[in-house]
């Protein structure tokens, strides 16, 4: 381990992850808690994100260089403030200045896609590549764009939002209000909903989902598909296959519009591996214009697991801490 | 006029405009030749390039610091390759080393909508904004990237190639070999098309248009169209209307993506002015996700018209040559 260290903190919908992270990625110590109800107060969740900092503060052995958040939601960056998450109280919540004020130490804020991309192209999938694009499938698509090794917010801290891009008009609702959003045809929830659909239709090929949830389609998620289809269950995997290569037509507007030299998938969709990886390469290569007079990049599984997103607010605020980093 | 002065050359399929340029982005000297056919030789284009920039130094009152060419293709522009380009003979073209070579001057090559999106971002309805997305609308669709006052190239070059996207799958073919890309719903060309249709239909929403293009519907162009839309002919008002709206319906991806604090719609289609960009920022902001939780980029005409391309790519070339520019 070597230091300075720094705290990050993963703010999900559900789940309060922190951990005291070393300048080389390493996680030293860990914490994670229930993020407060969406319907708490944004005092009652800044609370507890001061409460697992202290923590580590104090489980610290050595000086603790800065504190990144990494929220669920709409983050200027720049301002340091929550402008908007779904799934939290934060309203144009100035977390970082509150934060720094309560706790004394440098705060940086950012969307918690933005923290996990950087960790892979710091510490993981996306090490050596300078031009990188991230998406991380888990409820939804998050993204993060990275160029010339740094990363790249836009002009209000929103970039990287790949999950509305249009795939089918008038096709599947989405909870942004519009229809067929690519978000819509890849996820971890769209591989579970599939799931339940080939648990309901019954007979033959659901026998091995139908043992996963114990006959109760309800409970099946995208995690039990991934499970059978690496145990070799055939519905399993064609519904891996069909949703890699929804996930390769979408990253070709991603690659075109950025021409990153990886693609770098995270989540926990991404735990699926060449199941889901092959056929969206394919995809890829057939449907980016020019193809053929172009090289494609590889699209490559992340590799930090749900850590990311902890590692890379922790190294974000080291790094601005200190002056460099993104 | 203030220098040093640099040359630009726009390359297009059938033109090569070339000017020379202050380091306002004023046009002191231009020219203008017939590009040579797409059938002859990289020799030959490569010949007319030579022409006009020789014709240029021989023109120019002073020191030329470098030439830039913006050529209509793929463009390597750290190779200074031309990749590919589907309407000139270059294929793998390293057209920076061979014109370095004859002309005992600094080159720089790019591709011709990153040279124009430059230019507007230096000189023109970008000015003053550091995160911008330019689109280009001509035969197709163009684009360029600046974040942090920086043209963002990608790995390769080849990245702001927004034209394909998906928009309606199963939808019009493109060149590119895919179904329902973007530019098949956006471009110059399109509005030319839809007026085409409006005269075949004939009756009297066809009249002003049936006019301008002399009873022979195959002359209309999108210009024509244009220009009856600006004279008030409603059914030219509704196609440009139409155009509009699937224009902000693209930029919703283009924005959600690299969230610019600005967007500017280039090429011949930006004429039509706020015909096309008020049914585009409507639809936009319609479309964007998250659109009541966030700022929505103002959408705006470029204002450096046909020489965008020839003072970007002598401005892109001056600042390297100087060590600064993009």
């Amino acid at each position: 381990m070597s230091g300075p260290f720094a705290i990050g903190v993963d703010v999900g919908g559900t789940r309060l992850k922190a951990g005291l992270v070393d300048d080389r990625g390493a996680v030293l110590v860990e914490t994670v808690r229930d993020t407060p109800a969406r319907t708490s107060t944004p005092e009652v969740l800044e609370d507890a994100v001061v409460g697992v900092v202290v923590e580590l503060l104090g489980r610290a052995e050595g000086p603790v260089a800065a504190v990144g958040i990494g929220a669920a939601g709409f983050v200027d960056a720049e301002r340091g403030v929550v402008v908007f998450a779904p799934h939290l109280p934060w309203r144009d919540h100035p977390l970082r200045d509150r934060l720094a004020e309560r706790l004394d130490v440098p705060v940086l804020v950012d969307n918690d896609a933005n923290a996990a991309g950087w960790a892979e192209h710091r510490f993981g999938a996306g090490q050596g590549e300078t031009h990188l694009a991230v998406v991380t499938l888990g409820t939804g698509i998050g993204g993060a764009v990275i160029t010339h090794g740094r990363l790249q917010r836009g002009r209000r801290g929103l970039a990287g939002e790949f999950g509305h891009q249009q795939m089918v008009p008038g096709g599947r609702p989405c909870e942004c209000g519009h229809d067929g959003c690519w978000e819509q045809y890849v996820s971890g929830s769209v591989v579970g909903r599939a799931g339940q659909e080939l648990v309901r239709a019954g007979g033959a090929p659901a026998r091995a989902l139908d043992e996963l949830c114990g006959g109760d389609p309800a409970r099946l998620t995208g995690e039990h598909v991934t499970r059978a289809a690496r145990a070799g269950d055939p519905a399993s995997v064609a519904v891996l296959a069909e949703v890699g290569e929804r996930l390769g037509e979408g990253l070709a507007g991603v690659v075109a519009a950025l021409d990153p030299g990886r693609v770098v998938v995270g989540g926990g969709l991404s735990e699926a591996g060449e199941l889901l990886l092959r056929p969206a390469r394919t995809a890829l290569s057939r449907r980016l214009v020019g193809g053929a007079h172009r090289s494609v990049p590889d699209v490559v599984a992340a590799r930090l697991g749900a850590r990311a997103g902890l590692v890379g607010a922790a190294d974000l605020a080291r790094g601005t801490a200190g002056g460099g980093g993104g």
